[in-house]
């Protein structure tokens, strides 16, 4: 089986937008062992899009136009299909509904574009968009199979991976299923852990596995195909004992969808736990991501940013006189910083930050110097020391993920 | 002029990188006022790639072959691209003997295709590689100009930058000069800054103008095409000043490197205010915002995550019973929020935050009713309210971009 995507956008070609979703689709493609050898960007042109199908439909037998399912005058990738195939438009009743929902919703008037969000080429078979409004399709004719998505990444992305791929492993291979499992790792680089895995990825073959990185952190996908879920489980099991046997005290989770932020929040609620934080070169970063969690409200009430000396004292309860002379990026500082929180929020668990954020260095220490502390009743309160790489962003941003990570493992061990 | 890059390398067909190189070329192009109507990729095969020649050669007068300059045998860009034109490969000296010395330095064998890294279709000028090894070229043809350059993005973007660009603005105009200017605004919508400009985009020439959505923010790229800097500058100005009569309310700053936060916090310099700030369902996220802004500690020095209407009233001196009786989402809390902290913090001007992230209500609000608070000292209190479109993450991305335009604005009138 042969692909060809074709992607659809002016934008594109301006360079205002990076081609990013033509890459993730055919990263699926390169998973199933469907080939593609060549792709396509063409702009919003009627013309030029119909001479982008008929050269795919010369070298491919499964073409795909991404992008071009808007609202707007210029998305015209379903009407261009459909002229390309002669069919007409149909409507998808429950996209309908939900566009006429939206429209009321919004008070927002519909131009005769928008409405086209809902329709598919005659005969194809739909694919729902669960979180924007237009719906992609496949349509199946003699010697081609034609694809339509669309480009926003938030809704491109669950529509091939939820129902994309099921379909074209249902045409591949009657009964073959595709299976995978991220395991996800913080504290250890790509490098690292490819070097510690590195016989595992050489001699993969099912189930493969994929190291990525990303927002400082690793994650590793093992992908088996079988006959059955069950069979592609079991293929998947072993490897992933072999990589948690080798890399295990870095491991903190499961799933695309996950993050250090979630795992931290879940192990508050399992222990019933609140906490709280007082931050310094992270200036609320920390408190931010547990806010990402939705819920997170039970088991995170408040906190504080004391990016001075003086507000450290001020919101904290702390000796003022006593941090200048410790300095505020020290031990005692971040002691002292998660034993003041932990008091004045009237919390379970206390995590504090404090450190040099650069760019340059600060109080005679290099940027990335970071201390964080941890403070539990019952427990004596202690400070772990980071020297993070990377510019200022990097620096806050590691740190924020050092501080979720201490949580985790300090209610899971 | 009409342009056409075709992208080289299984590797983007397979998914493993993402071809942002050719979005990078293709914002250069735009910016010199080249056309690009189409984009290709294809993989290290010589006969396809011969193919996409072809196929460019039918519609491009500018032919770009991007990437394959490498020393490894699916390096065959150069070879291919002679062939084609029918001229053999010279070799480049100066490129040659960087290679030789970089060999023995390195105590490495050269294979016969790395030797090819310093060659170049006979007749073509040679464009050097100041950060590698492979050297790019620029070819004239009757009727068509081939372009090589190397796909690593840290050799190919000063390759563009430094040799492509003034060659190219050389080729257009003689002594042509390209100049940009970007406008950033907050609070107006893409489609809605569109409509407002739809005469002066529809009519543009020179400059152009082209609008582009980021993070909540629209940008506005006026650039323009003159023989001097000077000149160049004189036609952007009428432009700028066009666009800023219609949407001068929702500017607050010009360039690529700008931000809300820079702006703020540039703004509490000029004024020598300190600025606190009480965030409920942004977390910490404005706090965060302001900290990505070197320098950012004279004139913020810290604030409040409450996210309870207990840590509401314990951290900020509030009475929680009022907090119950007007709710946690109300005019009355943020203006409470926003007197709590100024007091507390001991701070100029005071900014709070509170409102439904969602998913789903709460208190009976739909998601995305925000209220922000602005407290400073010796004027009135007030809130505003906002209804922010889109998922939780937007919600609280939103609404910190609108904390940080109120206190742009607040400084500004």
């Amino acid at each position: 089986m042969q692909a060809e995507i074709i992607a659809v956008g002016t934008e594109i070609l301006l360079g205002q937008i990076v081609n990013s979703n033509a890459s993730f689709l055919a990263k699926q493609f390169a998973d199933l062992g469907i080939d593609s050898l060549n792709q396509q960007v063409v702009g919003d042109n009627p013309e030029r899009m119909e001479q982008a199908l008929q050269l795919a439909d010369s070298r491919a037998d499964v073409v795909v136009l991404l992008g071009g399912l808007g609202p707007t005058k210029d998305d015209l990738s379903k009407q261009v299909l459909a002229k390309h195939l002669g069919v007409p438009l149909a409507t998808d009743q429950p996209a309908h509904d939900k566009l006429a929902h939206y429209a009321e919703q919004q008070h927002h008037t519909m131009t005769a574009n928008n409405w086209v969000q809902a329709q598919y080429p005659e005969g194809a078979h739909v694919l729902a968009n669960h979180v924007g409004l237009a719906v992609g399709a496949v349509f199946e004719a003699p010697g081609h199979r034609y694809i339509l998505l669309p480009g926003p990444p938030k809704e491109f992305k669950p529509m091939v991976l939820d129902q994309l791929v099921p379909y074209l492993l249902k045409v591949l291979g009657g009964n073959a299923v595709l299976k995978s499992k991220v395991l996800r790792f913080f504290g250890i680089g790509e490098s690292a852990l490819v070097t510690e895995l590195q016989d595992l990825i050489e001699n993969q073959t099912n189930p493969t596995i994929a190291p990525y990185i990303k927002d400082w952190e690793v994650t590793l996908r093992i992908t088996a195909k079988a006959e059955t879920p069950e069979a592609a489980q079991a293929l998947i099991a072993p490897m992933q004992k072999a990589v948690l046997n080798r890399v295990g005290q870095y491991f903190y989770g499961f799933g695309d969808d996950n993050s250090l932020a979630q795992v931290a929040v879940h192990a508050l609620s399992t222990h019933h736990l609140t906490l709280t934080a007082a931050e310094s070169l992270t200036a609320g970063a920390f408190q931010a991501a547990l806010g990402d969690v939705p819920g997170v409200s039970e088991w995170f009430k408040g906190g504080f940013v004391t990016y001075s000396n003086h507000t450290k004292a001020l919101f904290l309860g702390l000796d003022e006189a006593k941090i200048n002379a410790d300095g505020a990026v020290s031990e005692q500082t971040a002691i002292a910083m998660a034993d003041g929180a932990l008091s004045k929020a009237e919390a379970d668990i206390a995590i504090s930050f404090t450190g040099v954020a650069g760019p340059g260095p600060a109080e005679g220490q290099e940027a990335g110097t970071v201390w964080i502390g941890l403070a539990q009743s019952g427990k004596p309160t202690t400070a772990a020391l980071y020297h993070f790489p990377g510019a200022r962003a990097d620096v806050r941003g590691r740190a924020v993920k050092a501080g979720l990570f201490t949580i985790y493992q300090a209610l899971n061990e």
